[in-house]
C-alpha cells in the first residue's frame, strides 16, 4: 500500500514543477548579485575532505571561518543545503567566486553550464536520485586552484562511489589533481542517470503492453507524464552534452592533458544518455500512435458486432411484422392466405432463418467474423 | 461580474493585432527616415533622473530644449508616449541619434532588436503588462555617452524595481555608469516575464483538466488562442536571447567588463524564459491531441451504448415480432401452436431474458462494460 | 455579380501556374544566352526620368536609340513589357549588362536573386498587384553607373509613390546618387506586401469564423488554396530577405554608406514580412485541424441524437412488441395475463414511459443532453 | 489500350527498383577498383564528335585503340552501354582516369557528385527519360583536357539539342574549350527535367480532382507511388544542386571564367528544379490529408442518413407497435380505448406524421438535410 | 516449424536491448579506466595473420606473450570475444593502448567513433550478421604502425572476403601496408549491410502488401517493431558516416593518399547505406498511415452495410407494424379500411417493395453500392 501511494505525490510534485517553473524564484527585480534562497530551500551544511597519495582527512562538519585553500593536495569542500547565505557568501569571498556566479549555485532553476570568472572554473549540472516521477537536484562545482567546492541542493548525493575511492585510495584519485577529481564527480553524477534510464526503460515496456491489451484514461495520462519527464531528461542530456563540450574546450591549458582525455570519455557516456533519452521519446510517441490506433479498433470491434446484429435480426423482425399485419384473410384470398396455410409458420421461420444464414454467410466473406 | 467581462476585450484585442498586423503602420509609400506615428499613440510626456554616488535630481516633467547630455553621473531620461514628434526629433537632434533609429523607435512593430549607428547604441524590446491575453509593448533604450533615453509607448512599465534602488540607493546601480543603468533596465523587463509565464503555467493546468473532464469548443477555442500567443511569446522570446547575444559581441569595449559579465547573466535568464515558453507550446500541442482523443472516446462512449442498448433489445423484439404473427393455429397444429400452450408466454419471457443476459455477457467478456 | 466572378478566374489561373511553372517557358535545348520571351508577354515601352537636385526631365516613351548613361544627375529608365527582344539587347548593349543577365530578366520565372557581373549589379524582386489570389510580375533592376533601369512584366507597378517623391522633389530622393533610387524602388517594392498581408489577415479571420460555424467541401478548398498562395509568399519573401543580405554585403564600398544603412532598414521590413507570412501559414495549418475537428464534432452529434433516439425508443418498442404478441390468454391464465386487466394498458404506457425517462437519466448523467 | 498498359510495368519496375536498391551491386566482397558491371547493362558503343570553330569530324562508332586526345579543337566521345569492362578499362586508360571514378562510372546507382582525381574532373549525373514512372539513368561526364567523356547507360539521350548546336553551329559551342561542351551536355540534362515536371504537374492536378470527386483505394496506391517518385526526384534535384555548387567551387581556375558564369546560371536552374519538386511533394502531402478528410466526410454522410432514417422511422413504429399491442378492450374502458374510436386509426397517423415532421425540423435546424 | 520459430526470440531479443540498453553495463561508479567486460562476454580468441608481397603465415590462436610489432610485412591481429581482460590487457599494453581507448573496445555499447589518442587509431563500428531482427556486434579497429588490431564480440564475422584476397594474393592488399588493411577490413564491412537492407526491402514489400489486404494488430506490432529497427539502423549508418568523414579528416599525412582515395569510396558507400535507410524509414511512416487509413476504410465499409440494412428495412417494418395495429376496423371505416379491401396485402407488400427500391436508389446514386 505504501509503495503504491507514494509515487503519486511525486508525480504531482513533478506535475506543479512542470507548471509553475517560477514559483519559488527571488522577488521579481530585486537587486543582482544579491543572494536569496528559494524558500523550501534546505539548512546548509559544509562538508571537507583533504587528501594526497598519503593522508586524507575527513570532516563531516566544518565552520566557514576555518576555510581556506591548500598548497598541498586536494581539498574537496562539499556544500549540502542552500538556505544559509552567509555560509555560502563566506565560502564564496574566501575563494573568490564572483557573486554572480554564487547568484547562479543559489538559484536552482539553472540550465547546465559552464563558465569561467576569473579563474574559478564553474560547473553546473543536475542530479539524479533515480527514481521515477523524475528529481533532478542541481549541483555545482566550483574549481579553485587544488580546492574543488560541490553545492547540493538536499543530503544525499551520487558521489558516494567517489568517497569510497578516495577512503579506499582506490584507482588514481588520491595521486590526482583537483581537477581529476572535478571529473570524477561529473562522471559519478552522469553514471547515476543509467539506472534511471533502465526503469524509464522498464516502465514503458510495462506501458506497451498495457496500451495494447486494454487502453484506458489511464494510460493516456501515464504517456503524457512519461512524455514530459523525457522531454526535461533530454533537455537536460543535451545541457549536459553541451557543457561537457564546452569544459573540454575551456579546459585546455588549464586541465592536465590526461583529464581532458577522460573528460572526452565523460562526453562520450553524456551522448549515450542522450541518444537512449531520444530512443525513449520516440517511443512514447509510438505509444501515443498505439493508443489511439488501439481506440479507433475498438470502436471499429463495437461498430462490427452491432451491425452484425442489426443486420441479421432486422430483415427477420421485418418479415415477423408483415405476418403479424391484421389483413384479414377471411375478406379475399390476397390477403395473406400464408396464415391460414397447414405450413405457413415453419415456412416463416425457415425463410428468417435463411436470410440470417445469407447475412452471416456476407459477413463470412468480408472477413469481419474471424477475430 | 466586471472580472469575467474584462478578458474579453483584450482577447479580441488580440485576435485583431494577430490578424491585422499592419493596420497601424505608416501609409505606404511614405518618405524613408520621416517620423509619423500610429494612430493611437499616446501624448508624450519626458520624465528625467540625474544622478551619481551622491546626489539624485529627479524631474517628473522635463522640457526638450532643457535637455543636454551629463558631464558627470548619469541621466536617465524616460520618453513615455510616442505621439509628439516635435519632441523626439527634437530629443534625437540633441543626441544626435540617426532618423532611421528614431524611426524604428516610433513605428512600434519592430523584432526585438540592437543597432549601433554612429556610437549610439539602441536596443528594442518588447515590454509585458503582464497580463493575459498578451500585450507587449516596445520599448526603446538608446545609450548615448553618460546618458540613457528610454523610449515607451504607455505609461506603466517594468522599471519601478530600479527607480527604488535609484532613490534609495540599493545595490551597486548608482556608483555605474549608464551601460550599468541599461543593464539594470533589461534586467528588470526579462524579470516581469516571469510571473506571466506563471500565470500561463496555471491557465494552462486549468485547461488541462478542464479538456480530461469535459472537451467543448469552448476548450478548442481556448487552445488556439493561448497556442498563438505562446508563439508570440516565443518569437518575442527568442528575439530577446538574439538581441542579448548581439548586444554582448557588440558591447565590447563600449561596456565595462562588470556590466558585460551582468548581461550574460541576463542572458541566463533569456534563454530560461525561451526554455519554459517553448515546454508551454509543448503543452499546447499535447492538450490538441487530448482533446481529439477525449472527443474520439466519447464517440467511442456513445457508439458503446447504443450497440449494447441495440444488441440486447434488438432480438428479444424479435421474439416478440414472431409471436405477433397472425398465423391461424387453428388451421394447423404447425402453425404457432406455442400460443396455445399452457407455460407459452412464461416460455416466450425466459427466451428473451436468455438472450439479453447472453449479449450481457458478450460485452462483459470483451470487457465493454467496465468503466 | 461582377465582383464576385473576377477572383474565380484569377484562382483558377493560380492554379494553373501552380501546377504547370513550366509552361510559358524557353523551349527545352535553346541556346544558352540567347533571348526568347514567354508567348504571353507584353510589348515592351520604355519611359525615363532623368533629374537631379534642380532639373527634372520626364520621357514617357523613348526610343533606344536615344538612350546613353547620363554625366550628371541621376538616369531611372523604366522597362514595361518584355516582348520586344530587340529593344531589350539594345538597352543591354548600351549599358553593357551581360547577356544572362538579360536573359534572366526576359525569363519571368527566377527566384529573387541578386548578380554583380562586370561592375552592373542587377537585383531581381517580385512585385505584388496587391489582389488575393496572389499574382507576382517579377521586376529586375540594373544599376549601371547613375542610371538605373527597372524592368517590369506589365505596366501598373508599386512605384508610384516614388515618382511622386521625384517630382514633388519630397524627401532626399532628389539630392542622392541612383544607389539611392534603387533603394527607394526596392522599398516602394516591399512597402506594398503590406495591404496585401492584411487582406490575407482579413480573408484568414473570416475562414476561420466559417470554419468554425459551418465546415463545408468549400471551406477545405479555400484552406488549401490559401496554404499554397501563402508558401508561395513565404518562399518570395524568404528570397526578399535573403536577396537584401546580399545585397547589402555586396553593396559594400559601391554603395554610399547612407544608401546601405537605409537598405538595413529594408532588410527589417522585409524581415517583418517574412515573420507575419510564418504567422499565417500556422494558422491555415490550425485552420485545417480545426476543420478536422470539426467534422469529428458533427459526426459525433449525429451519433448521439441517434444514440439518444434508438436507445430511448428500443426498449419502449419493444414493450410495445411484447403485449403484441398473440398467446392465446383464454387458454391458460399464465399467458398474458395482462391483456385481460382492468389497467393493463395504462400500466404498459407507465412502464414504457418509465424506461424513456431511465435512459433520458442516464443521458443527463453523462452530460451527453447538454450542448 | 497499348498505351494504358505501358505504364504497369514501369511503375511495377520502379517499385522494385525502390524496394530492392542493391539487387543489380557488384558481389559482396569483391575487389575494390575491380570492375564488374550490373547484369542488365548494355553492351558498349562509343561515338567521336571532334570539333573547332571550322572544322567538324563525327564518327558514329569508333574503336578504342584509335581513341587519343586531341591538340586543337574540342572531342566529344559518348560511350553508350557500360557491359564491356575492356573497351571501358582501354579508355580509362588511354585518358588516365583513376580506377574508382571508372568504377563509379559503372555502378550507377552513384548519387550525383563531382570529384576531381590527378586533373581528371568527373560529374555523375542523373538524366530522365521524361516519362511517368521515374527512371533516371546515370550520365558521367569525364573532362581531361580537351576532351570530354560522356557515359551513359543506355541509347537515348538529352543531349540531341547539344549535338544540333554542334552540327549547324548554333550559339557558341564550336568557339569555345571542352569546358563549355560540358556545362552545354549539364544543362541539357536539366532542362529534360523541365518537362517531366510538366507531366507531373498535369498528374497531381488530375489525382486532386480525383481525389475530391471519389476517393478509393486506387487513388490512395497513386498518391503513394507519386510520393515515392518525388522524393527520389527530390533526392536528385538536391544532389544536382549541390553538385553544381561543387563543380563552380572546384573548377576555380580550371575552367574559363565566362563557362562559370554559364554554370552559375545552370545552377539557379538547378534550385529552381528543387523548388518546383519541394512544391509537388507538399501538394502530395496535401492530397493524402484531403483523401483521409474525404474518408471522414463520406462516414460522415453514410450516418447522416442512417440516423435521418432511424430517428424518423423508429418513434414512428413505436406508435405503431403501441396500437398493435393486444390489450382487451373489450375487458376495461383503459385498455386501448382509442382502437375503438371512430377516428382512432387517422388520428394515429396524424401522430406519426407529426413525429416524422417534428424530428425533420430538428434536422433542418441544425443542418444536417443540406447539401 | 523451425524457420517460423527462429525469429521470434530474436525479436524478443531485440525489444529487450531496446528497452533495456544499460542492463549489461558496468556497475555504477566503478573506477575509471579499469576493464570489467559484460556478463554475457565471449571468451577471447585471439589469430594472427602477417604477410608481405611474398610471404603469409597464419596463426590460428597465438598467445599473447608471442605478439610484438613487426618490422617488415604487415600483421592483422584479430582478437574475438571481449571475456579475458588479461589477454586484452596484455595487447593493450604490448601495443601502447591507452586504457580508456581499451574500455571503449570492451564496452560494447559504443557508438560509431574514431579517436586517436598517442598515435593509435581506433575506428569503432557495428558489423551485422545479416539477419532480420538486426543484431549488430561492435567491432574495434586498432592502428598501430604495420599492425593492426581487430576486436570483435563474437565468432563469426564479414573479414571473409578480405582474408580470401589476402590468403589468394587477389587485388592490391599484399602489396600495401596497415593502413590499406584497415580500409579493407572496414569496406567488407560496409559492404556486409548492403544484402541486410535487401532483406528489409523484401520484408516491407511483403508487409505493404499485407497491410493493404488485411490489417491487424499483427501487422501493427510489426509495422512498430521494423520501424524501431530501421531507426536503430539509420543511428549506426549515420554514425558510421561521420565517423569515415572524420576518419579521412585525421588520416591526412598519417595514411597513404591512395588510402584516402579509397576511403573516399567508402565515404559513399556509408552515404548510400544512409540514404536507403532513411527512405525505408519513410516507407514505414507510410505504412503506418495505410493502416490507419484501411481502419478507417473498415470502418466505412461496415457502417455502410448497416445503413444499407437499416435504411431498407426500418421504413419497410414501419409499413408492417402499421397494418399490425387493432384498430377495429368494425367501428368505423376510418379504422385501417386497408386490412378489408380485396388487394390490401398486395398493396402494402407493393408498398414495401416500392420504398427498398427508391433507398436503393438513393443508395446507387451516391455511389454506395459500388465497392
Amino acid at each position: 500500500m505504501d509503495e503504491a501511494e507514494q509515487p503519486i505525490p511525486r508525480r504531482i510534485n513533478f506535475r506543479k514543477r512542470f507548471y509553475h517553473p517560477f514559483q519559488r524564484r527571488t522577488r521579481v527585480g530585486s537587486v543582482p548579485g544579491k543572494l536569496r534562497s528559494s524558500k523550501n530551500a534546505v539548512p546548509t551544511h559544509v562538508e571537507r575532505i583533504v587528501f594526497d597519495q598519503t593522508t586524507l582527512q575527513v570532516d563531516d562538519s566544518v565552520e566557514t571561518s576555518s576555510l581556506s585553500d591548500v598548497t598541498t593536495g586536494t581539498q574537496w569542500i562539499n556544500v549540502v543545503g542552500l538556505a544559509d547565505h552567509k555560509t555560502i557568501e563566506a565560502i564564496g569571498e574566501c575563494f573568490e567566486i564572483h557573486p554572480l556566479l554564487l547568484e547562479d549555485i543559489i538559484h536552482t532553476h539553472q540550465r547546465p553550464k559552464v563558465d569561467t570568472i576569473k579563474g574559478r572554473v564553474v560547473v553546473i549540472l543536475r542530479m539524479t536520485d533515480q527514481q521515477i516521477p523524475l528529481h533532478l537536484e542541481q549541483v555545482s562545482l566550483v574549481l579553485s586552484g587544488n580546492t574543488l567546492i560541490s553545492f547540493q541542493e538536499r543530503p544525499g548525493d551520487s558521489f558516494e562511489p567517489v568517497r569510497k575511492r578516495i577512503r579506499q585510495s582506490l584507482g588514481r584519485v588520491r595521486d590526482q589533481p583537483a581537477d581529476y577529481l572535478m571529473y570524477c564527480l561529473i562522471d559519478a553524477l552522469l553514471d547515476a542517470y543509467f539506472p534511471l534510464l533502465e526503469q524509464y526503460g522498464q516502465m514503458l515496456e510495462k506501458l506497451e503492453d498495457e496500451v495494447t491489451d486494454s487502453p484506458g484514461p489511464q494510460e493516456q495520462t501515464q504517456i503524457r507524464d512519461v512524455k514530459r519527464e523525457l522531454a526535461y531528461l533530454r533537455k537536460t542530456a543535451y545541457g549536459h552534452r553541451e557543457t561537457l563540450q564546452r569544459l573540454i574546450q575551456e579546459s585546455e591549458g588549464r586541465f592536465s592533458e590526461d583529464t581532458r582525455l577522460f573528460l572526452r570519455d565523460c562526453l562520450d557516456h553524456a551522448s549515450h544518455l542522450l541518444d537512449v533519452t531520444e530512443s525513449f521519446r520516440e517511443v512514447v510517441t509510438d505509444l501515443r500512435d498505439l493508443y489511439f490506433t488501439s481506440l479507433s479498433q475498438r470502436t471499429n470491434d463495437v461498430m462490427r458486432l452491432l451491425t452484425l446484429i442489426s443486420t441479421i435480426f432486422i430483415p427477420m423482425s421485418f418479415v415477423a411484422g408483415v405476418y403479424g399485419m391484421n389483413f384479414d384473410s377471411s375478406r379475399s384470398r390476397w390477403n395473406m392466405p400464408e396464415t391460414r396455410w397447414e405450413w405457413g409458420y415453419p415456412m416463416a421461420l425457415m425463410l428468417m432463418i435463411g436470410m440470417a444464414t445469407g447475412m452471416l454467410w456476407v459477413f463470412y466473406r468480408r472477413g469481419w467474423l474471424r477475430r
